[in-house]
C-alpha cells in the first residue's frame, strides 16, 4: 500500500499536524482475537504532508493482520516517517480493555 | 474583507487574549463537501487588539471556499498577524470526523 | 457458528439480561469500508440463557461481512431469538460517524 | 435533489431507525448569518428505508438557504415523509447559542 | 416591552418549540443581590410563534428587577401565554447556589 | 427551629418547586461519625411556600444530631409538610460512600 | 452469614430505599478469574430495614465464590427478600468488560 | 467601593489563593447588551489577603457598566493589586458565546 | 488529637503519597455558618507515613471550629509536617460556592 | 508467580509502554476488609517487554493478601523492575473511598 503525500503549503514554518484514527483494529497474534484501538499521529512536516485518504487505507491493512501492540506502534512510526520524511513524529496507540487492563504505547522520531 | 482592530487598552502589559470560533466551516477542495471545525486564536497584543465582530465576518468568508486543513490554518495565522501585528500568536484548527479520523493543526508566530 | 446456551438458573422469575458489545465491526456492502458500532442485546429469558463466550464468537463472524445497518440489526435479533427462545428481546445497534451522521437501529421481538 | 430509498430488509417487523446529522447548517433569513444545528431523524419504516448518502446530500442543500428554525424542521419532516412513506417519523432540530439562548424544535408525523 | 410573534409556518401540525436562556439574571427583593438562572420555555404553538430577538429583550427587563423565584417563573408564563396564545406552554427556572442550595421552579399552562 | 413560609404568589396554579441542599451533614448514631448527603425537596404548594433562608437554618440543626438515613428522610418530610401544608411533597436523600456503598432514600407525601 | 435488620422507623409510609455496592467481586466458575461489578438494591420496606454493615459483610462472602452473573443476581434477591420481607425489591448487577462486552442483569420481586 | 483586606495569617510562607466568580456580568459598550463571564483571581499574598464579601460587592459594580473584555480584565488586576499589594497575581476572564465565539483573557502581575 | 504515623516501608526511595478528604467541614468564624471543602494532602515521606484512620479523626476536629480558609489550610500543613516530618508536603483546600464564588488555597512545605 | 517477558521488538528506540489495571484488589492488613484500586504501570523497555497475560496473573496474587497501600505500590515496582529490567518505570496506585478519603501513591525507578 502506497501512503500518498502532498507538498507542505507553508514549508518555511514549523507547525504541527495531528491525525487521530478512532477506528483502528488489528488481530492479536497469540489468540487470533481482534484488538481495537485509537492511533494518534502527530508530526512537524518538512516538505511533505500525509494525504488523509491514503492514510485511512494504510490503516485498513492492519484489519486482519496478527501483530502485537508494541510492534504495530513502531511499525506505523517507521512507515509514516519513510513516507513523508518529517522533522519530528510521534505515534500513540491506546487499546481497549483486555483482562481488566488497558494499554498505551508511545513511540517518537526526531530527525538528527 | 477588512479585519478591524482597536487600540490595546493596556499596551505596557504582556497579556494573552484567546478567541475560539466553535462554528467554523469551509469546503474540501477535493470532494466539494463541507468541513466543520473549531478555530482557536491566542495572541499577545502589542498596540492593537482584534475586534470581535469583524473577526466573525472574516471567518464567514471561508464558508464556501475550497481549502485544505493545513492551508486554512496557516492562512488565518498570516491574515491575523498582518492585521494586528501581535508579539506572539497561535492558530489551532480542530476538525470533525472524516473516515473515522479527526485532525488538529497548530501553527505559531513569534515576532523576532 | 453455533450460539451456545445454558439453562436459566431461575426459570420461574421474569428478569432481564443485557449484553453490550462495544467492539462490533462489519463492512459496508456499498463501499467495502469497515463500519464500527455498539450492539446492545436485552432479553427476558424463558428456559435458556445466552452463553457469553459463544456470543462473542458469533459477533466476530460479521468482521469481514458486507451488510447494511438495518439488515445486521434484524439478522442478530433473528439469530439470537432462534438460539435462546426468549420471552422478549431487543437489539440496538449504534454506529460511528459517516458523512457527519451517526445512526441507531432498534429492533424488538416479543413472543406471542 | 432526489432523496433515495431502498427496500426495507425486514418489512414485516415494526422497528426504529435514527439518523443524527451533527453538522447541519443553514442561514438566518433575518440577519443573513449562518445557523448551526443538529438534526435527529427517527422513523419506523414501512416498505422503504432512507439511503444515507442521498440524505447527506439533501441536508447540504440548506447550507446557503435562508430559513427559520421552525420552518426548516417542518420542511425536513415533510420532505422525508414524502420520500419514504414511513409509519411514523419525528424530526428534532437543536440549534447553537444565539443571544445567550439555545433552541430545540420537535415535529412528528404518524400515518393515519 | 412588546414580545413580538410571527405566524406559525405549519399551523395544522402540533409540534413543540423550546427556547433556553442560559444567561438570565434578576435581583433578590430581600437582599438586593443578583440571582442567576436558566429559563427554559417549551410550547406548542397555535397560530403564533415567539420571535427570538424580542424574547431576548423581554428577558433583559428583569436584569435590575427585584422578584422572587416563584413569582418570576409564573410571571414569564403569564406574559408569554398572553403574547403567543399557545395550545400548551411550560416555564422552568433553575437557579444558582445560594446557601449551599439550588432551586428549580416548573409552571405549566394548557388551554382549556 | 421555626420553618418560615410566605404566601404562594400564584395560588390558583398547580406548579412544582424544588430545593436541593448539596451540603447536608448529620451524625451516624451507631459510630458517631459524620454522614454527608444531598437532600432534594420537591413540592406542589397550596397556599404557602417554604422560605429559603429558614429552610437552610432548619437543615443546620441536623449537623450534630445522631440519626439514621431512613429516619432523617422521613423526619424532614414530616416537618416540611407540617410547615407549608403542600398538595404533594417528596424528599430524596443521597448519601456519600460508606464501606464501598452509597445509599438513596425517597419518601413521598400526597394530600388525601 | 446473618443479614441483620432493624425496625422500619416509618412503617405506615410506602417509601423507597436504595443501596449501591460499587466494589462487588466474585469469581467466574468457568475460568476461575475474578469478576467485578456494581450491585444496586432498591426496596420498599414493610416492617424491617436492611442494616448496612451486615449487608457489606454479606457481599464479602462472594469474594472467592464461583458463580455466574445470572445466578448471583437472583441469589442476592432471594437472600435479601428472605431477610427483610419487603413489599417490593429489585437487584441490578452491572459487570466490567469481558471480551469487549459489558453485562447487566435486573431481577425484581413483588409481594403478592 | 472599598475592597477590604485582612492580615495574612501566615505571612512568612509563599502560598497561593484562588477565588473564582462564576456569576460575573457587565455590559458591552458597543451594543449595550449584557456580557456573562467567569473571573478567576489567583495571587500570592504578602501581608494582606482579600476579604471575600467585599470582593463580591466589588464585582457587583460592573453589573451595569459598559466595558470591553480586555479592559475589564486589566482593570480588575489593577484594582486588586492596589488593594492587597500581593507578590504575584493573575486575573483570567472567560466569556460566554457571542456570534459563535467564546473568549478568554489572561493578565498577570508580578512585583519587581 | 494525636496524628499517628507508621514507619515508611521503603525509606530509601523518594515517592509520593496523596490523601484526599472529600468530606471536610468547618465553620466560618464571621457568620457561624458551616463551610464545606475538599482537602488534598500530598507528601514525600522520610521515615514516617501518616496513618489514615488517625488522619480522618484529625480532620473531624475542625467540624465545629470557627476558622478562615487561609488559616485552616496553613494549620493543617503545620500539624501534618510536625507529625510525620516529610521531605516535602503540600495542602490544597477547595471550598464550595459562597456568594457565587469558589475558592482554592495551596500551601507548600519543603525541608531545607 | 513468574512474570513473563518477551524481547522488545524495537530495542534501539526509547519508547514508553503503559498498562492500567482497572480491577486491582487486595486486603487491608488492619481490618481484613478488601481494598479496591487502579494500578498504572509506565516504563521505557530496554531489551524486554512485560507479557500482558502473566502480568494479569501476577496482579491476581494480591487478591487475598493483606498489605498496605504504600507497601503494595513499592512491591509491584520492585517485582516488575526485577522482571524486565527497564530503563525507567513508574507505578501509580489509586484507591477507592475509605472514611471519606481517597489515596494515590506514586513510586518511580530510573536505572543509574
Amino acid at each position: 500500500m502506497q501512503i500518498e503525500t502532498f507538498p507542505n503549503p507553508t514549508p518555511g514554518r514549523h507547525y504541527e499536524i495531528t491525525h487521530v484514527n478512532h477506528e483502528f483494529t488489528s488481530v492479536c497474534p497469540k489468540t487470533g482475537l481482534p484488538d481495537f484501538g485509537t492511533i494518534t499521529i502527530t508530526y512537524i512536516p518538512d516538505e511533505l504532508c500525509l494525504e488523509l485518504k491514503s492514510l485511512k487505507y494504510y490503516f485498513l491493512e492492519y484489519r486482519n493482520k496478527g501483530i502485537f501492540y508494541e510492534a504495530v506502534t513502531n511499525q506505523i512510526l517507521d512507515d509514516l516517517v519513510a513516507a513523508c520524511k518529517p522533522l519530528e513524529m510521534s505515534v500513540i496507540s491506546q487499546w481497549g480493555v483486555r483482562g481488566g487492563m488497558t494499554s498505551t504505547i508511545v513511540a517518537t522520531y526526531k530527525r538528527d
